[in-house]
């Protein structure tokens, strides 16, 4: 089909284009018959331009726009000229274009939902239309940030010498938490490939090879129950470095952080970030990926056990617990429906209860009013910085718990009273350091790996790893944005003898070492330089830079959380042929 | 562990450096005791730097320097100055640094093979110890290089206005010539995800969807046997583009390699390239990918079966054949050994016999002498332009394997002449255009699509679709340099009356292509645009910059052609548990 192209897009005709002969190629937004006058709205990714169509002066042409309709694909040709009622809300709107011919490129059904961005239809529907979906000019606009993000990591880390390296998709299964995604080799009977969980092997062993600085934007894979903002792939900008510590890598990426936010948002972000160690995140902030675009502090009163009758509060002191409180601030009018509920949402975290205390008309209400002196009652006052009007909620818990809950009603309430709405538009990133090197894992009974098994133990606590590996803590760092880790990497172990002892410490015997991590010990021999890195994620940046809470608006073809993509229906099933090619059988119920 | 880190690269230092106090880190190349002098060089990615040791003034720097080995990964401190003896062949070699402290930051085992460009390692070691191999300078070189393509990649096509858009890694089966790698779906039992031979339908599914031009570097995977310069995971520069037809695209790809070219070689190549349909191609040169940095060009004589006795040249035409030949210039001493060599090359290409004629000594010597008249010898001395000293080779069989083989023997010659190792440092890039749509597959008794089922046809061919569908065209593009093809595409159909029609010529059942095409058709209901594209292979393209011939020079971690991944072993066998839960066995035999 040969057609007159273009000679401009939808989104680029301004006052200064007036009088020109143009040609425009596009879908039809809409089609308006006035009478004396038929617009038509022209729609392409650079914006909307209006077609106009004369009828008594242009009779033929305006009866053949009868049969035009939305989403119809048509090329125009025709003169611009200044519109008599601008639109100023769009780019284009102070012209139009006076049509003098058209043709039909493609026909369209009518959609099964509108090509607008405030429709309300179910995500199923939009998913399985995914073409139509994507024509929404809010779509477009995501997927374009999301080119932006692509180019700046291009550039940034380009200027700052690094390598872009692809690893392989088709590597070793070595599952260590989440499940691999497997490919059945055909040539290798009963033997697997695995989709990477992440290139972490491979780009250490790019720096052995001295590649010095490695990024890449690249897929990954895990093979998890899908949460809502989980995706079965997702994208990492992968980086590694050489010769380095963490402060270098910090700066590496925070800069890039800073051109990015520059660049799209126009943002001037301060760096260097915060830096702050995973043990006063979590007793201030009861998280490990700290929400600091507001305060709301966590303060610990443990020392209250001493000073009170109430049971709960001196049993968890005794277990060697700790006890804790927020002051949730203005909160001192809620309800008991309120406080049932604040009290139900912390059991969700592994309280056993909620200890609560309202401030308010000049009065101390409380259940545990009782066990608390005049004394306690200041001493409350004081620590919490109360005022009239605030509620304090106490957590008395094991260590992690009592933090971890108080974290999370830390975000509940900020969500209740509209702290986030009112940092919505600001941009807090830190980094969170200092994490244990292990947590251990009562169900399999031994320790885990807290970042992955190949992160080194800080130096000071080399030592540990002999007498108490469970106090080590690890050259580790997650960046967190607004509450969210948008990245986590660390400084990599380098020596053989160390990343042996870690191997051990993980339960793993010496025959499953060489197996599955045989060829990375080998290669730790043969002058493994120092090195670490990093891995952000970009779904995550992007949701955050175009503000949206859906994963599913910044992937272009997304599956559901089921792990199904509704629009081309896979996974589907195969020939027989295929699979006995592959030398495997679907197991009978 | 914290160390010095460097204050300048090991390619980074020159005389004008000289005097500063100056950090280094990076691998042992090499340790000279010369008695008065420790010379010891120093290696990372950007170069060489001496350092020096005066046993005299530094007694236990000197001792110390004697466990340094080969590949041990140090950091050294010391002062830049002049050599008195300059290496001019390496841009740091006018300095050297005179050292007065030095750690070492890792040990290295005695390697396998030394790290040197001159290696004559059997490839298998080189892939076991990858990490190795790769400290390699010329491998260096080669991931260098293969990075500034993706830089130009990024820079061109943003310039052009391309979004980068990344498309699903698990798609849909839908295999179609090659086999597709399964992934079996673990919440889904008994079915499976496809990993992508390409990302054709969700290209074209993207401009469906109106984002007007979309470009991908991206993982392609194809599960066949492999042969020496394929592997199973390969790199695709993937392009779409909305609103045009072959010539913007085939634009827009010129400007590509002019830039790459340019920004990599420095050399300036001519366009906009040269267009030979895919007939004359074949009569040409006997190839859809034909050399053109030399002549050589094969002419048909067909018309001489009229006029001679020669029974393989009547019979030939008499089945409507083609007779056809290629002057090997100056060939006319080969000797009877030679000649048979060629005779069992053409075999190879399917030929029954090679028919030739020497002219040397003023003589045409030729077993077919006696069949040629002097008229007959006239007509050939003219039409292949002979001079004294040359050979013709003639083949007549049928159409494309009597120009299959002289095409094939077109190269040999070359090869054997000396003619590659001429043209070996120049760059011919051209398209070949207007192929057909269809090949008719004898075996499986039907059609099969020439490029893929989703080419458009030539607009003046569309009516044979009905008539005559072997004579239609198609609107694809192949873009060949120097005789391979870096990459291929097509004008895509967008109507959906026009696919339809295409799936049923193949063969489909309307089952079939609901099953696995229902998507793209429904898709091209809703006003798809007039769009093309195409594929760039980016190893080959890296191959050509690089001068390698083998593909594994330009992958990181590339596999053996079964498949293998010798570095770390995969495919591997995997646990029960893994494949439980994935509803698969092995097969038993």
């Amino acid at each position: 089909m040969s057609f007159p192209r273009r000679s401009n897009t939808c989104g680029e005709l301004r006052p200064e284009n007036s009088g020109e002969k143009v040609v425009l190629n596009g879908w039809i937004s809409t089609v308006r018959d006035m009478g004396g006058l038929i617009f038509i709205d022209l729609r392409d990714r650079y914006g909307i331009t209006q077609l106009v169509i004369h009828p008594e002066l242009q009779p033929e042409l305006a009866a053949r726009s009868k049969e035009l309709k939305q989403e119809f694909v048509i090329w125009a040709k025709g003169t611009a000229r200044m519109r008599e009622n601008p639109n100023q809300r769009i780019p284009t709107g102070l012209i139009e274009i006076l049509i003098d011919e058209f043709g039909i490129l493609n026909t369209a059904e009518l959609p099964p939902f509108e090509i607008s961005d405030d429709i309300e239809t179910n995500e199923e529907l939009r998913l399985k239309y995914r073409y139509l979906d994507l024509r929404r000019p809010i779509l477009q606009k995501n997927f374009i940030v999301r080119n932006n993000v692509y180019q700046v990591v291009h550039s940034y880390f380009a200027d700052q010498n690094f390598l872009e390296i692809e690893t392989p998709v088709l590597m070793k299964s070595t599952p260590e938490g989440a499940r691999d995604y497997l490919v059945p080799s055909r040539i290798h009977k009963g033997k697997f490939y695995a989709l990477p969980q992440s290139p972490q092997l491979y780009k250490q062993i790019l720096m052995m090879s001295g590649f010095d600085r490695y990024m890449q934007i690249v897929k990954c894979f895990r093979d998890e129950d899908l949460r809502s903002d989980r995706q079965p792939e997702f994208t990492q900008i992968d980086v590694e470095m050489s010769f380095v510590d963490r402060e270098d890598l910090q700066t590496v990426i925070e800069g890039f952080f800073a051109r990015l936010w520059k660049e799209q948002l126009g943002v001037q972000i301060q760096t260097p970030f915060l830096r702050m160690s995973y043990h006063d995140a979590m007793e201030n902030y009861g998280s490990d990926k700290p929400d600091l675009r507001f305060e709301m502090k966590i303060k610990t009163i443990s020392e209250i056990a001493d000073k009170t009758e109430f049971k709960v509060f001196s049993d968890t002191a005794e277990a060697g617990g700790t006890i804790a409180l927020i002051n949730a601030k203005g909160c001192g009018n809620y309800s008991r429906k309120q406080l049932d509920e604040l009290t139900e949402f912390a059991k969700k975290y592994g309280a056993k209860g909620l200890s609560w205390i309202k401030f308010v008309d000049g009065q101390v209400n409380s259940p545990i009013a009782k066990f608390l002196s005049e004394e306690n009652i200041a001493y409350l006052r004081s620590t919490a910085e109360v005022e009239e009007g605030d509620l304090l909620l106490i957590a008395a818990d094991a260590w992690t718990r009592c933090y971890t809950i108080l974290g999370a009603l830390r975000l509940e309430i900020a969500r209740r009273t509209g702290i986030f709405e009112k940092v919505k538009n600001t941009y807090s990133f830190h980094w969170v350091v200092d994490f244990p090197m292990f947590e251990y894992d009562a169900e399999e009974n031994r320790y885990i790996a807290m970042h992955h098994p190949f992160t080194s133990p800080m130096d000071e606590d080399l030592h540990l790893l002999d007498s108490a590996p469970d106090k080590a803590r690890a050259k580790a760092y997650d960046i967190i944005l607004n509450g969210a880790e948008v990245g986590g990497g660390s400084i990599r172990i380098h020596s053989n003898d160390t990343q042996q002892k870690i191997f051990k410490l993980l339960g793993m015997s010496e025959e499953e070492t060489e197996l599955k991590f045989g060829f990375l010990l080998d290669a730790l021999k043969f002058g493994a330089p120092p090195h670490g890195g990093i891995a952000l994620g970009l779904d995550r940046i992007t949701m955050m830079l175009t503000g949206t809470d859906n994963i599913r608006d910044v992937i272009a073809f997304p599956k559901t959380t089921s792990g199904l993509s509704l629009m081309d229906g896979c996974p589907s099933l195969v020939d027989d042929k295929q699979l006995n090619e592959l030398h495997i059988n679907i197991v009978k119920d």
